[in-house]
């Protein structure tokens, strides 16, 4: 059941929301709440605690969290809460998301982020993968996301078109 | 709760084992059920398919799929149910995992799969993540998994010692 | 001979066809039939496995495959058929393609694609392996193809000339 | 059928037939006749030309070609035969083989070279994809590459093991 | 003046001290004081805070931290203390310190991280690095620096000899 | 007190200006007087050599270094003053500035360079790390740079906005 | 003594002359004869063995090779001819370079080719190598080379400009 | 005629020589006399300075310069002497030579690098482009590096041989 806010978009600054609402709107295409909120590991180190500490009290289930660069805050949510944490890799300038995605996805045993893609496409995918884990207890999301999966398929057209 | 097998660990090949094992042993600690086989990508497609579509029928809730090089069978896997699917980048023999990663982790926008670290630290994530979805929407082993974590956190020594 | 279509051209989505069209003008360019198909592997598996399972007996000799990112359009494709695969790394947004290189380059002993240049370069070469191997059964093809490559030898200028 | 010589296998060193052997040994198990020979692009360049000039006339019908490190002769020799060429990428010291990966698959649009997996996979696919070009034009090659094909599906374990 | 502890060590795990203990061998042959921890982000987060909140306030005057894979220990700790804090890549397993390097020197403009070399190089020269700051405002500290710094020259042999 | 002038800016070309001088206004919003000088460890070694011989006897304290490409300048400066000295790695036009990052990091034990990210946001770092250096013995600016953290950290707005 | 053409600049195709003249142009600055040529390694391979068996007796000192992706022509120049080599690679689309460098630069032992920075600083510094080998014997040229790094030093500014 | 020492080896450090004796070897098997020192850029900058500086009049007209990590040597002798230098970049331990070969490639427009591969083949293949430039003024030499390019080249044996 979805009735409150099961899903949390957290993102290290308003520069990251350019990627991560690909998450947000995917989320709201299957009818799942969620809140996005800017979350800094490195220039609000308290609001990260105090967020990612209370995360399961205030309800939440699943925690998307995308971040640039050296990419902490995908791991650090997750070493201050037990709810599964799926982690974006936001392009970055000069290395183009590779160390975002280093960053985020080689978590020592222990503390788990599961890691989606570089960029929007991490982003969208954070979002089936939130409803997925969702589905599970949900039978109605669950259907959602079945029709959104043929909805999809159904969509590839059969073959190329000169543009 | 987990009286049934919540959790499929499937892998590209036997030499896979060492490292997905870990995932294995870190399920069995939380005390949740699993079921690990050999589901090869590209030498039995037709085992991968009957195994990815009836994974949901089958009972279970999450995948852990761990292969290298060339990884393709997490994201198959994810193409082929609506399950959440994590998948484990086996380290390889020349690139160190940097293939298996790339492989896994960069699924294009609309089947996501979770991705782990490479190797061993990868396989362990995996079955954490799996226990954090499972705990969602089982209080025992959410409170199995709090100990667990309390008891890691408890283990770190306050100082270095030498060998 | 060539009267029938030879060369299938497979490609994981519409925005793969800006690449993989130069497959398909050089094979125009030097006679031979082809079909150009979007196949996901991701988004439509089942149609994947309908369209390589059946690729011998529809015809077809060799089967060029596009994809970027986590490609495993290729790979997939070579798992089911035995006809001679070649691949084309699409170059992707964050990674230029090193992702999609890797992703069908590195397959695992038992499969083999055949991979090209990522880009455009890479898709113009399947076309031209893809006749070299049909001319080695088709003596008019054969000296086409020798023609093209003389043609191509002729057109290099000896000195470079400024714009 | 292939009582004459189908295959030339090439590579760039003696150091390489730690390599390519594998693809002699995989041309052998399906019974493809085949000429193993020291190649060096750097150091013999004569015999590469009269080698690569002389392929088809020799009757030859696709090469493969191992190198590594700034790998040449894979594309060398496909600048001289219209033959399919098939290139290993043999792993390196210092580089496990990413320099002879790049040297050998990123050809310039107009001369291809089929390029397979870093190392002993790249070598054993090499094998299988020049068997899967033969077998356009050899029933019994197709049908022994088909039934090498099923056998290698059938080996494939159900579980994993434990040493 | 070093009469107190000016220098706090930490790093993710026991397993880190084999680099780390070359900082503090460096520290102890220039006669600064200092202290070493384990303070793991991920496994101690509360730890981590204690101690990067408090650094200041115990004394410290830099802050070495090393740690591995998707370190965070460094940034974290920098963004919750305003002394200066040198980072330590330690090298890992499957990408040899190059997921470290990025994690640690990849921080976003506000929060700095001196970063030092992967390995037993960048522990000594973190050391080394706390050191010319301390001598900055102690001048028996400078001098011994000078010292060892010359030293170091001096023993460099003019000729390399056979082993 | 920073009454006279405790950071020295160089650089090795007018071209990294536009990355250094987020160094300089850093510096300047925190009330830290600085010297930016061009010295081309390679186009100028006699500059490089009388700078760095004598920067510690014209008073300044720390030495902030940009370069890019094969980036000598930190490491050279490093090797020659008991200063500390700060490396920014210039964004490359061909490698994105990998090559400037890994030839400022890597120093060998005994010679250390304090390394920031590459680019802008290594620039702006630079300049706070230094401060932090002399923050340590100048009360005043430790306050102005808690302010200016603090100040950081309240800007950090608590949700993303549409742009 | 410069008066015959004692440098002969050479490239894969028209497009790498746009980088390739920046050689030319140091070489007219330093009043050095040169001939510049297209010679494909794989569109003309007769061409490149003609060229390079004969440079020696057409009167060449020092060659010049620059070419992009998998960058042969360097290095197969330098198999063909006793003279040194210098190569320059050129900056490729997708790669930005990395593989034409690794495909010039990772030569196996016994067929050396001199390798400069990707793009145009390394055709601007091949020119230079090329003048200092030639100014060996040439005391005229050895002044001229002296004046032009002296007027290089004297260029640079003390200190950066805004624009 | 070589009767004098035209080339000096020198390299950062003793670990080195490992490397560059293969570079003396070579040169002593075409019977040019060379000497090699250690001038550690970072440990002995003085020392880096009074030898390139004076390498021209002391009689040396080709220098080899090996050093690995943030590998400076070779650059700052370029910056310091108008004779042709050459760069060996030094396996390295965390990075194996990517390290040390874009610091030592990746030189500015300006001063001129020539780069060989990394490690072993490197440093053979400095000597033989060393070689290759004194032969220009040297018939004798000339003469004894067209022998030893014949033997190397009627050394390879025409098949491969299982060990």
């Amino acid at each position: 059941m979805t009735t409150q806010t099961p899903v949390a978009i957290v993102m290290g600054s308003q520069s990251d929301w350019q990627t991560m609402r690909h998450a947000a709107e995917t989320l709201a295409a299957l009818d799942i709440a969620h809140d996005a909120r800017i979350v800094s590991a490195h220039r609000t180190p308290e609001r990260l605690f105090a967020f990612a500490r209370g995360a399961r009290d205030e309800g939440f289930k699943v925690i998307i969290a995308g971040a640039g660069g050296a990419a902490h805050l995908p791991g650090m949510v997750a070493s201050l809460t037990p709810l599964p944490v799926f982690g974006v890799p936001v392009q970055s300038k000069a290395l183009s998301g590779q160390d975002s995605l280093l960053s985020i996805v080689q978590m020592p045993a222990g503390i788990p982020v599961g890691t989606l893609a570089i960029g929007r496409a991490g982003a969208v995918n954070a979002a089936l993968l939130a409803a997925a884990v969702l589905a599970l207890s949900d039978t109605g999301l669950a259907a959602r996301l079945d029709d959104w999966r043929a909805a999809q398929s159904a969509a590839v057209a059969e073959r190329p078109q000169d543009d």
